[in-house]
């Protein structure tokens, strides 16, 4: 596996040994060439050849299957910026595509994407996860032929499918993981049953990851310690250190909704426990505060509405949840040292208000090197984060050096 | 920047952009085919061209700098396994070496590894850290240099130098930032302080980070999430996902020593805030509550005697300490979803106890899916984890493919 890190000074792997080489992470295979044109620039056979040490014919050898599928292409005028054009050749981000699924609680995205993540086309729809998962993906199913045929696109360019859903995932696997409110889907192969009816590679992951990855790609494709936590009625997050999200051991890194907090001690979690952050700052939680102080609202919108007309009991629940969110960010910062955390989710809607509660309990918690260049900002990603995560990591699958081998030689 | 992993499958990297192509990481430099030799295996020019595509005449010219500098040298009779001997090669470990350094509190230790991290002489000192850099590096390049004259090796071989400390440290830099118990050493350039005396590289970072380097590469070696946790007078961390240590985005990673836990309202800590991890369970705290509750200890070694002699008040004053410090690595766990922590430290010795208090704290607290199947261990890897550790860090960098292109163009 090849890593172009941003700052290779800061990367340094600590694997004295070496298990096994792989001719298409080390040689220079068709997949490999290939991630020379991954800077968007145009690049000649002549340069390849130089970089490489190869000799023009073996590079031709190389470069033409990749040609041939329509990977990459000449440079046409436009891009070129002299030398004989046809020599320049380019990665064509439009020969193939792949689809972004973002299954919400109550609601379902199914978009396709070109290679360069740029959203092609989406539809949206209310669709509970809980209808379980054999009526959920025979919708997704139906929606990415959909979407194919309106854009005449053939299912064979079709090469990968991003999920996110909202529960935990052996990501290797793509089964869901105990997920607490997704019945029938435990356990469930997702990735095996879309492939009875559609050939592309799928790959699921935990909403809360895939829209971290997405936060990072659309509004900090520079930075490298970033923390996504989306607040709304669960509470998660997606932590991407050094450049790369980290999902742990079996998959379940950033799942903080059960860390305990002070000021739950008597509050009962559906998980069994008490005092878990979801359900002290939950957005069921929160609404339930504003109601006990005698401001009735029915949801989050209500909410939402609140504390724009700056009604006193909403603010101060929505400050209070944004407190005991940032008591636990404040042991992540401890832990990670981020130079960033992105609020996301419902809750973020209520503005400054939740951002301030958590700033204040970061700052006052935190050591001051850790916190003397940490943002907290709200979600600038907006609702299509979901969707371009999961196409981004459909696409970081399709351009890595071993698919693009699998790919040449069928 | 190569990257092996033991297992590809879960590492996903997510950049579409590629900002640069460096030849050293990309090309077939010398410094990248010796990357080839890092499996201990032998390997000959045939296969090398196979592999990499290349004429035999080119690996050839790629080779010879590294069998002059000795980096590889031919497969002696005894682990050839058939062929021309002379035509197999191997990494020649013994060509050069790394000295690896920890600096405790009260105490320091020099030694030199080959370049497969097998220590070959080492020595301790008892020396405060307090006494200032000037003071303690200077001690440190007299023995590097007793240690090499002793062993009879050139100084030209020393090609890099690891060093711990007790405190925070700016990995990139060498510099240690803001260390509470390190007066005088704060921004103090280490690399050119020690390159005044000695040219080989200096890789400077925190003890905690290089234990947790050390205890993987001695005990777990095929473990890709580990936190390694220190409980002494201080208690930090050392976090090792993926693969990799984590540092941070200014390399404060793992510093949990400051997280407030809930048991500390009251308990002033020297950084200026209440309930600190460290102010409640360092082991000052734990000293003085055994000698509150009525039984007289001057030290760590006292309170290690006395819980071997099931005092009472040492055992339950340890087994709370575990509690606190289990409070706190229970967010890590939801957090990082490691399958290993590793506790090690002078605390550690107090044996099952702590460990007891850990895993009661641990388990009560975390979700099920992260904790089926983490293991709480004490650390095995023994005094010398953190002159492993520091040798080891060391060795990463002599073995890059740039540090070694570097050297072949001198």
């Amino acid at each position: 596996m090849i890593i172009f890190s941003r700052n290779t000074r800061q990367v340094v792997v600590y694997a004295l040994g070496v298990s096994e080489i792989n001719v298409s992470n080390f040689g220079f295979s068709s997949g490999r060439l290939l991630q020379l044109f991954r800077d968007g620039q145009p690049h000649t056979k002549a340069e390849m050849a130089e970089i490489t040490g190869l000799a023009r014919s073996t590079i031709s050898l190389r470069l033409d299957p990749l040609i041939e599928l329509g990977l990459i292409a000449p440079a046409t005028s436009a891009t070129s910026t002299g030398g004989r054009p046809s020599a320049r050749l380019l990665l064509n981000e439009e020969s193939y595509v792949v689809a972004g699924v973002d299954f919400g609680a109550t609601h379902a995205v199914a978009s396709l994407a070109d290679l360069s993540g740029k959203i092609l086309v989406s539809i949206e729809t209310k669709r509970q996860i809980s209808d379980g998962p054999e009526v959920c993906l025979r919708w997704m199913i139906e929606e990415i032929r959909h979407l194919l045929a309106g854009l005449k696109i053939d299912e064979d360019r079709l090469l990968a499918i991003g999920i996110g859903v909202p529960g935990p995932v052996e990501h290797e696997s793509g089964k869901p993981a105990n997920p607490p409110i997704m019945p029938g889907w435990d356990g469930f192969d997702i990735p095996a049953r879309v492939n009875q009816d559609l050939k592309a590679k799928v790959l699921v992951d935990n909403d809360v990851n895939v829209m971290a990855v997405g936060e990072r790609h659309l509004t900090y494709p520079d930075v490298d310690h970033l923390i996504f936590l989306k607040a709304a009625t669960g509470i998660g997050s997606g932590i991407i250190s050094d450049g790369r999200l980290q999902r742990g051991f079996q998959g379940t890194a950033g799942d903080i909704g059960h860390v305990r907090v002070s000021r739950g001690d008597n509050i009962a979690c559906r998980c069994g426990n008490y005092g878990c952050l979801e359900a002290v700052a939950g957005s069921p939680a929160v609404i339930k505060n504003v109601n006990d102080a005698g401001l009735p609202v029915r949801n989050m919108s209500d909410l939402v509405d609140a504390t724009k007309r700056s009604k006193v009991e909403a603010i101060q629940a929505v400050r209070q949840a944004g407190r005991d969110i940032g008591e636990v960010l404040s042991t992540c910062v401890s832990l990670m040292n981020p130079s960033i955390i992105v609020i996301g989710g419902s809750m973020a809607s209520a503005g400054e208000h939740l951002i301030a509660g958590v700033r204040e309990a970061v700052y006052s918690r935190s050591m001051p090197l850790a916190s003397e260049s940490l943002s907290i900002v709200q979600s600038k990603a907006g609702k299509e984060v979901g969707i371009i995560g999961a196409s981004v990591m459909a696409i970081e699958y399709v351009l890595d050096a071993e698919t693009i081998d699998q790919l040449v030689a069928k």
